[in-house]
């Protein structure tokens, strides 16, 4: 990637290193293919310039406010808003200048990676972060980001992305992917597409689901009262994802737990969970049973279904009160998938219509229980190291790991799955380094052709991420042949 | 190994090859001790010919069906018998140029290894496989097993295997190995042994075991209708096995749970067994304190106890339903050990004329228990990396995980555990390779000397597990020596 | 370090190896900061000869003793003392030459590589150990250890130790500390430290706790009968911990469970124990509400809290029912830190003024629960990998896997915690190898540049442990700033 080191993450080892620089090569500069993440749809259907480096860059980044708060500094120094309108730092370069005094926190993490490259190859700045630098990095951004060729659509033209996929939950009125679709650049086969994340009117446990589920019913003209209305709501919805471009759904439950209900028992479960009675296992077993009714819903749909589970939420709870979701304040818990995904996989497991790519925040169950699922079953794919496990060391140990049980063509490819526009392309670049050195000693092992490792580090970086999430072809060599299905 | 890359699976560091190299070179041509697997020894004892090729390699081999599976292409396509006499594909070839049309899905799997390595060095065809050579190596291949050349007792020759152990049930009349044994290849101390391996008369969820039960009684002239001729029963049935050859007993269970039940309880336990009113909590508990009991057998008859836990069974029902056991459907669960085993470890953990070599399916266990444990008690060894884990990425993490507390001599050698006969030879090739890597690069860190690297390999490959599993003459120097015993 | 050879430890690689070297020279002669450890003071204040070299090394090593307990050969024949007075070996040079002939059990473990360092740096001897040396090494050793240069003390600054901290529980009288104080020696400041360990005061399931307790209050002069004399003599101890030098508290639990009782509720559950009343449950229950106390005890005495879970004690009965406690009997058992550590976190975690140093022998919790939470918690940091983990895979390994989410500094430096004070400069020794062959790898893959991965390396031998142990001055740059705290 111009302006990166050429061998940034290579093994130093010569043979090797030179192995990796002819893979990489090939898929160096291919367009990217991003279908999950957490993009505001506004900022490409307004193309409105980004704000001042801090807010672009600091503000809205977790990773970075909370190695600080794990230092002793806290959020509101670096302007997190505060749920109840506290005054928080509000000077762009103040914020700058206090990140950059604490930069040496983050020596060997992907976040220093992440923001060194997004420096060099976003804005063409070679300084190193410092007390005695940020004032000049930060006023050469702030002149770039003033710049035509800074706006949103520019750089993702720029960026090489072919298609974005936004998360929006049903309750969204889907009015920016409209706009984007107008303008050429959304709706089915576009560059952004959306998402279908149910999970704030599927989970009981979320801050005002019944209300939730009212206005769900209102969007979708369905009669949300009673449980059939509410799945048929849901359907509706779903319809209008598709209509939006939509090639997959997400789901963020705290565990992976799968269920199948009766509708009876669905329904009684749903009138508690509406009358305000149900419990905490009541939650869990309806987020389970759903998860079930999407499979269903997808056969039928053709959505791809994402499984994101393991995260412990707001477990820093000063900071939730403080500060609300998403600063930083979740942690990973132990994760079990086999005994959890039985119902589901009991059910459809085995029916190559059905995708359910599976995430984890546990890789001590990557060879244990996600490689051999993966490798066992038509409808399961291994989702990308996501979050805390989205960094060069893990996605080396995940194919390290996967790839003798699943091979890589149970894998879904890179997701980025992140919040920072101007950090998807490192964060695909890195990926794309680190499959690299994997096949590379593959290869310096004798144990894969190069001509072989070449076809898989394509297939990695941009067949297969188009293919699992069902963009654009699929990989043929992988697809479901005429020669019929498992089920 | 004649026809394999000379450099396979060697770390590529040019310093490390070299010693890899020729620390492999020690053990490469030495004979195959392989004490435990799957081979039918109805092979060798009528020695017939193999059958085509597809028969051989891909039919029977659930590590190849299943990564089919995963990908859409049914069991049936590929001539995996079907329960109910459904009818499946039969055309050896055309299975032949199916599976070849996947092969790609193999890259960075053991299986593409041993497959490929099969081709080399076993039928000297160094074609790579796929569509268009599909043809070529099936005629190649069926030509060659034609020959006499390419029997299973020349081949076990060609092999350099030294000994064999085959497994049956109690229930096996063992006629195939007294078949060996007249032929000069079995009994005590011959080539191919066979090893006592319980379940189907232990495990009261076993479909049929209280029929399995009586039958036992009859084979061994007991009354298996009480609890105290039930271990009659296994005790006449161990002495059979023992004058075949046995030196160990094998026993899978879901997990390594083991129980010190009085001789009252069991018999109640058993009872209730016998009569169908045992639940699933009287099945787990009567395996978990038949382990006890077999532990104490073992001290008395001298057969090592193999413990293989955490696999569950026929996890995909579909499957299970449609093409019965052992065809790709079982899944690996997180296993304990450390509470698990304390039952057995207080009775006899510390008594070296016990020896009982555990497995795992859970690699995150290795640094937290069982090395630990491995290193602590007398009668415990680790066997080697096993089913899902038994890979070259993971044979080295094995030895990179357990050698800190473990060392090299409480692990019990390399052990195939394979339906695969062909494969036998480069399954320990390729063990052999990895711990001449691993103990290159201690070699390379100074951390130990290169001839003791040297005496190492070899007793990994050839002296621990004749010792281990008690074949041929213990190996000096770890065996408990006339300083007498630990209790 | 003089004696050991140069690239011990480096990776093989050219590249790295020379610049791991090129880090390693930077921190090779820094004073050693031992923050942790189990050393008899009253070695230091008395500055007696040490016994005979089986005496010195083998005897007291539970390592040493119990791998070969796990070959069979019971510990009395290595000298071990019996609690019932049962004769044991007692002649040193017939201990060392058994122990000489099962040296090859220890090949590529920790144990092999400390001993062996420790006879080239400590005692200038370069033979390797076996039976036709033994004699000779033994007797080299017996002659040093007659030298007034191979007194403790001596040794001490020839080993360049700056600060070293014992363990001593609330029921020591600090006699020997009061000893070292005058001496020069000891005291707050000093080169040799207490550290306050309060589990036989704490744990109402160890032997003899309500006895304990009395005894407490006696030394503190508090009635110790109510459950607020019992918390003030703990806080009289505390105090005098500090006067002795003390900065920090350790605190060694079968799980990290933490609770916050109420005043009345906690009162209950002492008066309980007291009566002789509690149980198991009720015992797991106070150790976890205590956990909580001594963080706000903390908080107002500046003593950091290590918290040491994960062992299950006295694993293996026949060796504790032979020889005792912390003889290698305590195997690690799976450890939970995410829910168990939430009440102390909701209390405490986002205050500053707390140091929480948390270790951990369960090595399957480094990225999915302690990564995360060091790296999101003010008051957490990570311990040093810990007993069965102290090895140099697992050094290397914590790094691989805490650094991308925990950074650098929210690690707490390396800590021995051993027995072994001649052990004490190969074993810092080590984490300084594997932290330089670590860096060099990020510089070799340009993730790091060198000058950084140089004042990295820097913090973690010397700056580090001072900073987060609250020795000297604290890191400038990593302190809670002016800017103020979390909470």
């Amino acid at each position: 990637m111009p302006g990166i080191t050429p061998d940034l993450l290579f093994p130093a080892e010569a043979g090797q290193r030179a192995l990796a620089r002819e893979l990489y090569a090939l898929v160096e500069s291919l367009p990217i293919i991003s279908p999950h993440g957490h993009i505001d749809p506004a900022l490409l259907a307004e193309d409105t310039p980004f704000p001042d480096p801090a807010r672009l860059l600091i503000v809205p980044d977790h990773y970075l406010t909370r190695m600080l708060l794990s230092q002793g500094v806290p959020p509101a120094q670096l302007g997190v808003p505060t749920r109840d309108g506290d005054p928080v730092e509000t000077d762009g370069r103040t914020i700058w200048r206090r990140f950059a005094a604490h930069w040496h926190l983050f020596r060997g993490t992907p976040s220093r990676l992440w923001l060194e490259q997004t420096f060099r190859t976003v804005f063409d700045i070679d300084l190193r972060l410092g007390p005695d630098t940020a004032d000049e990095i930060y006023d050469r951004m702030a002149a770039k980001l003033a710049e035509p060729e800074f706006r949103p659509r520019a750089l993702f033209e720029r960026f090489r992305i072919e298609v974005l996929a936004t998360t929006e939950s049903p309750l969204d009125d889907l009015g920016r992917h409209a706009k984007l679709a107008a303008d050429g650049w959304g709706g089915p086969g576009g560059r952004v597409i959306t998402t279908f994340r149910p999970d704030n009117v599927v989970d009981m446990e979320f801050e005002g689901w019944a209300e939730n589920v009212a206005w769900l019913g209102e969007l979708a003209g369905e009669d949300t009262g009673t449980y059939p209305g509410y799945l048929a709501a849901l359907r509706r919805r779903r319809e209008a994802f598709v209509a939006a471009g939509a090639t997959s759904s997400d789901h963020g439950h705290p565990t992976a737990r799968t269920l199948r209900l009766s509708d009876a028992e669905a329904a009684q479960l749903f009138d508690r969970g509406m009358r305000g009675r149900a419990d905490a296992a009541d939650a869990e077993a309806f987020r389970a049973h759903m998860l079930v009714e999407f499979a269903r819903m997808s056969i039928d749909d053709g959505l791809v279904m994402q499984l994101h589970p393991g995260s412990v939420r707001n477990h820093n709870r000063w900071l939730y009160a403080t500060h609300g979701r998403d600063v930083g304040g979740d942690i990973p818990q132990a994760t079990e998938y086999l005994h959890a995904l039985t119902p589901l996989l009991d059910a459809y497991g085995n029916d190559p219509r059905l995708r359910v790519v599976v995430y984890t925040l546990d890789e001590y169950t990557f060879t244990r229980e996600l490689a051999p699922l993966a490798g066992g079953y038509a409808a399961l794919y291994l989702g990308a190291p996501w979050w805390f496990l989205d960094a060069p060391e893990v996605l080396r140990r995940f194919r390290e790991a996967v790839t003798e049980t699943a091979g890589f063509y149970n894998t879904a490819g890179f997701v980025d799955d992140t919040r920072a526009f101007c950090s998807i392309p490192v964060r695909h670049d890195v990926a794309r380094r680190i499959d690299a050195g994997f096949l590379a000693r593959l290869v310096a092992e004798h144990r894969l052709p190069l001509d072989e490792a070449a076809e898989t580090i394509v297939d990695l970086a941009y067949h297969l991420p188009k293919k699992v999430f069902r963009i654009g072809e699929p990989l043929a060599p992988t697809a479901p042949t005429s020669e019929g299905s498992a089920q």
